[in-house]
């Protein structure tokens, strides 16, 4: 793709001992006289690698197979080689500065404009990332406003205006805001016909354009920032996509949020931004660095939660969070929301639709209450996270064709079921709002706070609380951007909103138990609005695991300072449930269904077993010397693996070094055409006993190295040792394998040798070790039986499905005369089935389906 | 100390190949047979090791050495070895149980509430320290508040209350409230008499007690948390001196503030208490985690704000901070919070003296100010910083001898300046409530929102700062408890006020100018104590180079959600403007010149040498076999390393392994006391071949094994081999410097040994990594001559110091007739010194004055 290919002249190599993960080409053309030259000089100038200069065309081929590797889909990013490279030229850069230094004694003025550019560079993509994260932020909030009130009605001063503008300042709707009509029935087809249609539109674009805007995209962030490649996931279309199918999704009245979407579009944003800066196209660990802090960003606007945004990217995002970052993070942060509050989108000074203020304080009596709170918190996730989990699976199985219909169907079902129900027929954000407001200071929806409603009130809570959680099990994960934050927030807050109620209930009844003493007689002593507040904190921690963040977030809606303390408590409960039921939120649950090869952070493992037990033992490794060209494609052409042990020769097994597929091909494709070395040539892979002083000579080296067949037809050897990195990660094979897992994790090589006394062994990667992880851990877990009970529950839920669709397409073929736009076995009623619906290009992205690997 | 030695009986040896991180002893009573067995049996079983059985006196003798380790005074702990052990027991522990399961076929009910209390006692100690934690410091509160005020007055009703109790309800004093006496300079002498006693109290139970109660202890907790050793330092005299000198110390008035020492005492306790259990007692990582988590609560009980001391557990005090550590955090603070709110110290149902809110918005132009308070910040950071550890080399040098005396003439001097004061005569939390406040309301201290006094006000305030500023460059660092936070805010606040009163004059002045067109007409416009309150944030972040942390700090001082953009606002400055003056805050620095071996996080370097450049070449190595214990008590004897390198012979080097030095003490120890081993034994530091099957024989490993010799005399051979440890980390010499220093960060090993195809080259520890950066860092920045231009003027202060000293002795003596309790060359007044004061034992602590380096 981008490959910029040979506009780099190539020199006669120097000798360059030591380090080499500068990539120098070393393709002699003299192969004899060089090899001596380098024999001699390399003993001496061992320790002097600091002093010695870099070779320019080096540091040109080193840059090129960089750019090659970033556009290597699904592989992973190797850090430590990535940092080596860094400190490659960052020493190049001092070099050239000293150069400079002594040409003129001191610096010039472009020099030093060039070099505060150069430094300041990062601050600058920062600053434009959060501009640009914040601008998109209120224009997707004003477009989604917009949308979702023209399911209601439209402005008769001008039709781009939404309810609220349109009927600025006066309260609870005005005359220029008409309803569509003044019969409900009618209200009811048209709410429908419009959620369906923006559904539709928003899974026809991702699908044409952009599949990988699809769903929340944070477990596929979460890779990418660990070092995953995935080509285009983070891509402009992917970003255009997302923010026009977003606003549409919400709109569509789907339960979807648009947290995990702002997410994934504010890395994008990062992502696409970022390349135009030359400084992060070549560096990993820098974009690296700016996605983690789009990822705050992207919380940031769309809670107007620019703390809680820094906390979710630490606690979320980022497998490798250093200082550094945070205070990326907290810049981007901090310019994204200053947009956005500039910007003003709700034209309340407000950066989110639902900042409430709490002035009465809590009770220590209504602990108890949150408790039950925290312990729903956990519970929804939990049922939440198993039943979606099913529904994903059945989706990728029987619905990944249809995700167009898919999407439109959900979306009329919704529609269907919402309108009745006074809280599921607006927007989330809008319920949410309504829910946590305080009965007192004249502000009631629909007598919410009317005590003779008070049980009506409680069952059209019950009722939203469990429609909304089997919506939210069936919708998320279909193909239209979609996030899960907000639904659960919505749940948890009709759910809260009715113990609140519930309890305010109890206290009127009963004044004087013993339980409500604290409470002051003339005073309202409970506020339900309070526990709509807590439960919605509760269920978002319960779906995502998360703690701190969760707490940010919710002080930063409120600015309730009183309530920090509730908010703690029942984030722990649900924190405490939710471990119960196993490790990690939703988007680790994703991670693992899709086969990422991702180790976390957060578990912890004892396996008890050396590293040899995982390793893949003798490795297909290339020899230092002797091989040929020819042998060398073919050992590239049968093996997929990402790179090559070198060792000394095939008996002694003494490693020297390793090198990548990437590298190796590179330098294979050099080779014969630059230097048109024959299938027959002998490839070195060996730095020619250059990097220790105290090792013999090999004596093969010289047999070659006599002859000058230089500029005649072909090449008859080829020095491939400046691709071998010659220090690669190495540990002995009886180290635990925890112990090589934190290695992983923590320093983040691609690949982890195994030596012992000198000899290559073995070799691991992250993909072994979750290997024996997942073997270790599920063998007792899961048995046959259950796996083929479930996949009988799949396929049964398939056939009504086809069923159904079947009876329906052929009513329809029957009542329209002609077909309408139905594909063949759709499932035409999305309600009433307990397993999910469809799914489209999920294959793509997936590695090894975990269903499977038991 | 706490040793618990050979309570343990011993066993004769199993061959036990593999991981032998079980330190298992075995002093074999029969090497022969042992050996024989051992070496047919090993091959096979390698890759068995997780099958099989520990050893339960391996395991014993493995825990004692832990316990021995635990003790070692100014050694840093093998995080790697650390976690090994803590696998090994778990291991341990889930045989036990499988055996468990084998014989009664379930779990009897003991069995499980054991369990169950294994489980959960990791949050029992967590809620345990959380109580103490918030009783001691609500305790704290009431000390501090009563001592304080009882300088200025008393309470007739009853001594024991303070100003506040006393005058309950009754706005601005009541009668019961007895000042001293009607009299100003009355009050003033009582005042500095109070101040004086405070101090010398204070400075004497710390020096009798517990020496290591002095100063603020973050960056020794620091350095403990990333696993350095020092005795006694969270003891528990440090404990309970520290929660007496406390109080007594913050309300003599000297510029200390509480936060520091609260994190200290609560970390003490987190010591103290979590010792008394099994768990902890024996595990270096899970009492990290501990202590992460009551630094935590230290910081949230000191500024009534929970989530504040998560985040500054995790930006400031951790190196390591997994997610698991911050729900410990979490927890804690919620426990400790709670407890607090629940003591409700100042009966008003806030955490903290200075709660406030803010009504009114902010307007985009105050951004200009904003930037003003926030380069403020940086500077002051960057100033306090750079005196004040002169202050300290000074202190270090002359003064180390005279604690008390320093610290009660601090007390007196400081009494003696800020009396006349209205901001510095007060608590410095009060000072800060007041500079805090709006002044609509009803509140007004001192005529401060009279828009006439605002001149007055504007020096006053201008003085408070400057004064306040050399107090808090002088004073902290004495030998007291004491720490830098809430001086530094109420610097900052003074600062912000005084510019929010120049702003809200040139308002009123230029009430149509431009730059004042936001303004609405007829309401207050500039709030001045929103700019005290950013000064504070502002002063705070320059200090300690936090960012994060202090905005959710203020946030929840405040719970003013409208203010959280221009809090951000000014830490951004501020850190951004404090970057240029040099990493790391105020601990950071103390670390680095205390000389303590910390890897700091947040540096990044870049050297581009290969780690052969740092290591010790051809480190003293015990080969194998064939030394005598004569031979290797004299290596003991003679050198001071913590460990050894165990190679195969002298010859050809082959790393095998490594040794502790307390491994090794106690095998040898062991092996004189319990098994007679003679001087002239010799001993086995090899696996006896067990380690790998590829391996060859050694040739002198059966010579003496075939001798039946055992319950005999002494022994000939003892076998160390159960204490090496056969896989440490090792590194390829020409790895690059900084992933080295990579590896010391994030894994954690004491020690990295350098090896080049199986032959050991060299040794690395963090100590050579610091000192090469030390080097490297400061061979440009630092002249001779500047050091020697700084070590004459040191001498001219200390001149100046003895000569009034010797001038006031003298007055005193001919005043007294008998000489009044002053020690030789005492400094007398404390001010007008531009350089510092005294210290005592700090040289107990230091490692490597960094001052000398260079």
């Amino acid at each position: 793709m981008n490959r910029r290919t040979s506009s780099i002249s190539f020199h006669e190599p120097r000798p360059h001992p030591g380090r080499s993960n500068s990539y120098a080409t070393s393709i002699s053309s003299r192969p004899s006289r060089n090899l001596t030259r380098r024999i001699s000089g390399i003993s001496t100038s061992e320790l002097e690698t600091a002093e010695e200069p870099l070779d320019p065309t080096d540091h040109a081929v080193a840059e090129e197979i960089a750019e090659i590797k970033r556009y290597e889909d699904f592989t992973t990013i190797d850090w430590v080689q990535d940092a080596a490279r860094e400190q490659q030229r960052r020493k190049a850069r001092r070099q050239e500065r000293a150069g400079f230094f002594d040409q003129k004694g001191k610096i010039g003025w472009r020099r030093t404009l060039w070099e505060a550019y150069d430094a300041g560079q990062g601050w600058i993509v920062v600053t434009l990332v959060g501009i640009a994260i914040g601008l998109n932020a209120a224009f997707l909030n004003i477009i989604t406003e917009w949308l979702s009130d023209i399911k209601l009605g439209y402005c008769t001063t001008a039709f781009y205006l939404n309810e609220s503008f349109c009927c600025w300042g006066a309260e609870g709707g005005c005359d220029e805001w008409h309803h569509w009509s003044g019969w409900w029935p009618v209200n009811y087809v048209i709410y429908i016909i419009f959620s369906t249609a923006f559904a539709f539109t928003s899974a026809r674009l991702v699908k044409s354009y952009a599949p990988y805007a699809a769903g929340s995209g944070i477990s596929e962030i979460k890779c990418i920032i660990a070092g995953f490649v995935m080509k285009g996931f983070l891509g402009f279309w992917t970003l255009l996509i997302k923010s026009i199918g977003l606003p549409l999704a919400i709109a569509s009245g789907l339960s979807v949020g648009k947290e995990g979407p702002s997410v994934h579009y504010a890395v994008c944003t990062g992502n696409v931004i970022s390349r135009l800066f030359n400084k992060y196209r070549r560096n990993a660990a820098k974009t690296r660095e700016i996605l983690s802090a789009t990822a705050a960003a992207g919380v940031a606007v769309a809670f107007g939660s620019p703390i809680g945004g820094v906390l979710f990217s630490l606690e979320e995002m980022s497998s490798y969070f250093p200082l550094k970052t945070m205070w990326r993070s907290y810049y981007c942060c901090l310019v994204a929301t200053a947009v956005l509050a500039a910007m003003n989108p709700f034209r309340t000074g407000q950066l989110v639709m639902f900042t409430v203020r709490y002035d009465r304080d809590w009770h220590y009596f209504e602990v108890i209450f949150y408790i039950l709170i925290g312990i729903f918190g956990g519970l929804y996730g939990a049922f939440v996270m198993k039943w979606n989990l099913r529904v994903q699976a059945f989706r990728k199985k029987y619905l990944s064709k249809f995700p167009i219909l898919e999407a439109s169907l959900l979306a009329l079902g919704t529609a269907v079921i919402c309108f009745p129900n006074m809280f599921l027929r607006i927007d989330m954000t809008e319920a949410m709002e309504i829910l946590f407001l305080e009965c007192e200071g004249g502000h009631d929806y629909d007598e919410l706070c009317d005590a003779q409603n008070r049980w009506r009130m409680v069952i059209t809570l019950l009722l939203a609380t469990a429609l909304r959680l089997f919506l939210v099990i069936i919708s998320y994960g279909c193909k239209v951007p979609a996030g899960i934050f907000v639904p659960s927030m919505a749940i948890g807050a009709s759910f809260g909103r009715m113990v609140g109620i519930m309890v305010q209930a109890l206290h009127e009844r009963f004044p004087d138990a013993a339980l409500f003493a604290a409470c002051e007689p003339d005073v309202p002593c409970i506020t339900p609005g309070t526990y709509a507040f807590l439960g919605a904190g509760a269920a978002l921690s319960g779906i995502m695991h998360l703690t701190v963040s969760v707490v940010v977030i919710m002080f930063e809606l409120t600015g309730a300072l009183t309530y920090i303390l509730p908010t703690m408590i029942v984030v722990g409960i649900t924190k405490a449930v939710s471990e119960r039921f196993g490790k990690g939120g939703i988007a680790d649950r994703m991670i693992w269904f899709n086969g990422f090869p991702f180790l976390d952070n957060k578990e912890e493992h004892t396996f008890g077993v050396p590293v040899s037990q995982t390793m893949t033992a003798n490795p297909i490794a290339l020899p230092a010397t002797g091989m040929k060209i020819r042998q060398v494609e073919k050992v590239l052409a049968e093996t997929k693996f990402q790179g090559f042990p070198v060792i000394e020769d095939e008996h002694s097994k003494i490693l020297i070094g390793h090198i990548g597929r990437t590298e190796l091909r590179y330098a294979l494709d050099r080779a014969k055409k630059e230097q048109m070395a024959s299938p027959d040539a002998r490839c070195f892979f060996a730095p020619q006993e250059g990097s220790h002083s105290a090792s013999t000579p090999l004596a093969t080296a010289p047999a070659v190295s006599f002859d000058d067949m230089a500029d005649t037809g072909g090449q008859m050897s080829v020095d491939f040792s400046k691709f071998v990195d010659p220090t690669p990660i190495s540990v002995h094979p009886n180290l635990p394998l925890e112990t090589v897992m934190e290695v992983f994790k923590k320093l983040g090589p691609r690949v982890i040798l195994v030596e012992h006394r000198g000899r290559l062994t073995g070799l691991v990667t992250v993909k072994d070790c979750l290997k024996y992880q997942f073997q270790a851990e599920h063998t007792h877990d899961i048995s046959r039986d259950a796996a083929n009970r479930k996949d009988r529950q799949e396929e049964r839920a398939w056939e009504v499905i086809k069923r159904t669709s079947g009876w329906v397409r052929e009513k329809i073929g029957r009542a329209s005369g002609g077909r309408l736009r139905l594909g063949d076995s759709s499932p035409p009623h999305p309600v009433a089935l307990d397993d999910g619906r469809p799914a489209s290009r999920e294959a793509e992205v997936e590695l090894e389906d975990r269903r499977n690997v038991v």
